[in-house]
């Protein structure tokens, strides 16, 4: 690929990050009432008035507001928007009884829901270990640790190995079923990876990297399919494979039947799901110093899938899911995927050089900027047609937030930086 | 079993512990110099010199005294010598910096090991647990919890599931092989479950339930053979059996080849070890108040291997280990195996009502009473020939104490008790 090219990529990537998403969210996230993040807006950018503050997306702000400040953004605004989010979570969603961070606060910060979910508490170690390497003060990695400490005593399946998910508000398990307590899941998983990543990247200690490349052992070992590679979202303790059932706590707007059971609920993938896994697996070998040909395979079998069955060469971007052995089911444009896809995609090309990764990324990059970013108010439509027409409308609410689109623009300008260093 | 008979056998076992084996011990043991016990005793019950307190002999200690002044013996001075060895186990074994009790002191209470080896820890658990059941001193499950803590932390493996077992001082895991830092081993973990046993019954935290309940299936699940019941000792990481080899750090005097490896490696068991498991699992039943039905052929497959292979029907006493299939490798008698086994044998015809169970007891009973007892001092000989002539004459040193000679008569006499009420 020639820098001109690459050029002209980065200055769009660099146009929307600087001046349409991230002065969306200076501009009307910060509750000056209360503390914390407003994160609920509709398609015009105007506050829709959910009266929740969601750990998810507390942490998640956090995290763009503090990693964008480290990446050199924001003439220090963002690390003043950070702290202003830290504040809040140490000071209204940190259970000071039993540990650990609740679940969801109203927006005046009465707790609305005190379960001890590990997702949202990765993301607490992910956020928080960010804004310690960003900003320097001590309470994001002293906290960081304090929710490592307690998911190593409570959490952990010291019979079969991984994590349990779901937890009541004194970190007794919930029971089984839809309340999760008897399951196993990739996503829980793979966000563990991503934040023991940033925590021992900020602490240095032994034991964050011991736990770091236990759970990607049990990442590749047991999560990812055997034969090709992909993720299997959800299992048992024993770590046979689990249909995809709705849980009653959950983090996102994945559809499901009105049962609560996933179509084709046992043989079932995300592309973007997929290449979050490969590009956050490499960032975690490249903290630990581990070459990444130890893990080529692992690497190449998820990219190489969502490449050859995920990317939709018509229209551009990348499909929701489909089979392990390649058959798409759903063929709608979410905005998470697209974010990660990005990255992902990225990194395939830099690691393996095949140009149809770098087609593919041509490919998603125009259906975001052409299609998905909502231009005029600066953020990205959550869920559109496969053509490129909005189904959901709604510019943030506490499962979308930022994380995606602000982390996919950061780290995909480090990405085309380093290609264009390259030529 | 007649009660005339079952009440000459508990009379037996009452006499030999409190007019010889409790007074061995409470005359001797505590080092007034320097706190703690003095736990070398040659075969006159004189003190044999070696200069060093190991973790091992300390917490059995403490265990055996907080026992039997839980089980009514010793008027209090029990008591007090249990007090006495905690002082010194917190005082000069505990690691301020990093948590942790040292593996070996001298004397005086210098450092001269300061590794972190679990099994020791799981020792510190029970003793401490059993301690303030005993005394009600909170100093006991105060420092027994710490310890929980530090093993869930820095010793579960969150990839294959159990424990990890050497550790240097800080907790980093050791290295391979004879290091023992990639293996894991049934011993260590039967010893887990015997300590969360009794910190779950000191404690009533539904934490130290859940993760008895994990130890118990991961022995039922990974570590006891899955065709005969019985313990198969040692491990890889990911739970494939290993060659069972010699560990620098060392808790016993197993014999070994002089290359440090076992003879029949990887097809060897103990008796001795599987009625103890079986016993321990029933006793953890009990505290979960699970009924033992549930693990019916766990509890009945190890102790009915005993009985078929182990038991010595011409001489009397229990043998050392031989195959899982069956065939008997070493006919010597070693004091733990006797002590253990009759515990087991008792539960056995306790709970499965067969009369071989109560003819192999009175074997090993008999063996024991008539052979292994040194009367005259008050302790059993450690190591004997078949026929019962001592091999070894030491009374005690850091992998001998009391724990098993004590507590085989404190728990077999109120077996023998329950016996008496169910005729």
């Amino acid at each position: 690929m020639t820098n001109e090219i690459l050029e002209q990529h980065r200055q769009e990537l660099h146009t929307h990050l600087t001046q349409e998403l991230l002065p969306f969210w200076m501009t009307r996230t910060a509750d000056q009432a209360h503390g914390g993040y407003i994160t609920h807006f509709d398609q015009f950018g105007e506050d829709s008035g959910e009266d929740e503050k969601s750990l998810i997306a507390q942490t998640r702000s956090i995290y763009t507001y503090a990693s964008a400040h480290r990446a050199g953004y924001g003439d220090g605004a963002l690390a003043d928007l950070a702290r202003h989010g830290v504040d809040y979570l140490i000071d209204r969603m940190w259970d000071n009884e039993h540990g650990g961070f609740y679940w969801m606060t109203n927006r005046k910060g009465e707790v609305l829901d005190d379960q001890k979910i590990v997702y949202g508490q990765s993301f607490a170690i992910y956020c928080l270990s960010e804004y310690t390497l960003a900003t320097g003060d001590p309470r994001g990695l002293e906290y960081a640790q304090k929710v490592f400490d307690l998911l190593q005593k409570y959490t952990s399946d010291t019979c079969y190995g991984g994590y349990f998910e779901m937890f009541h508000r004194d970190w007794t398990l919930k029971g089984p079923g839809s309340a999760g307590g008897d399951r196993k899941t990739l996503d829980a998983h793979m966000h563990l990876m991503e934040a023991f990543t940033t925590l021992y990247e900020c602490s240095g200690q032994s034991i964050h990297r011991r736990k770091l490349q236990e759970v990607i052992d049990l990442l590749v070992g047991k999560i990812m399919h055997p034969t090709y590679g992909t993720g299997v979202p959800q299992f048992w303790a024993d770590w046979r494979v689990a249909p995809q059932i709705k849980f009653d706590v959950i983090w996102g707007w994945d559809r499901f039947t009105e049962d609560g059971v996933k179509r084709e609920a046992e043989d079932n993938t995300s592309y973007g799901h997929n290449a979050e896994f490969a590009w956050l697996l490499l960032h975690a070998l490249d903290i630990l110093e581990t070459p990444p040909e130890t893990y080529r395979s692992h690497l190449q079998k998820p990219l190489s899938h969502a490449l050859t069955y995920g990317i939709d060469w018509a229209y551009g971007g990348v499909y929701v899911e489909g089979s392990h052995g390649g058959v798409v089911y759903d063929r709608e444009k979410e905005f998470w995927q697209q974010a990660e896809m990005l990255i992902g995609l990225l990194d395939a090309y830099l690691l393996f050089g095949d140009d149809t990764y770098w087609k593919a990324y041509e490919a998603v990059h125009r259906f975001v900027m052409d299609r998905m970013v909502n231009h005029p108010v600066g953020e990205w439509w959550p869920l559109m047609t496969r053509q490129g027409v909005p189904i959901w409308t709604h510019m943030s609410h506490s499962w979308k937030i930022n994380y995606h689109t602000v982390r996919s623009m950061v780290q995909s300008i480090k990405r085309l930086d380093k290609l264009m260093a390259r030529e």
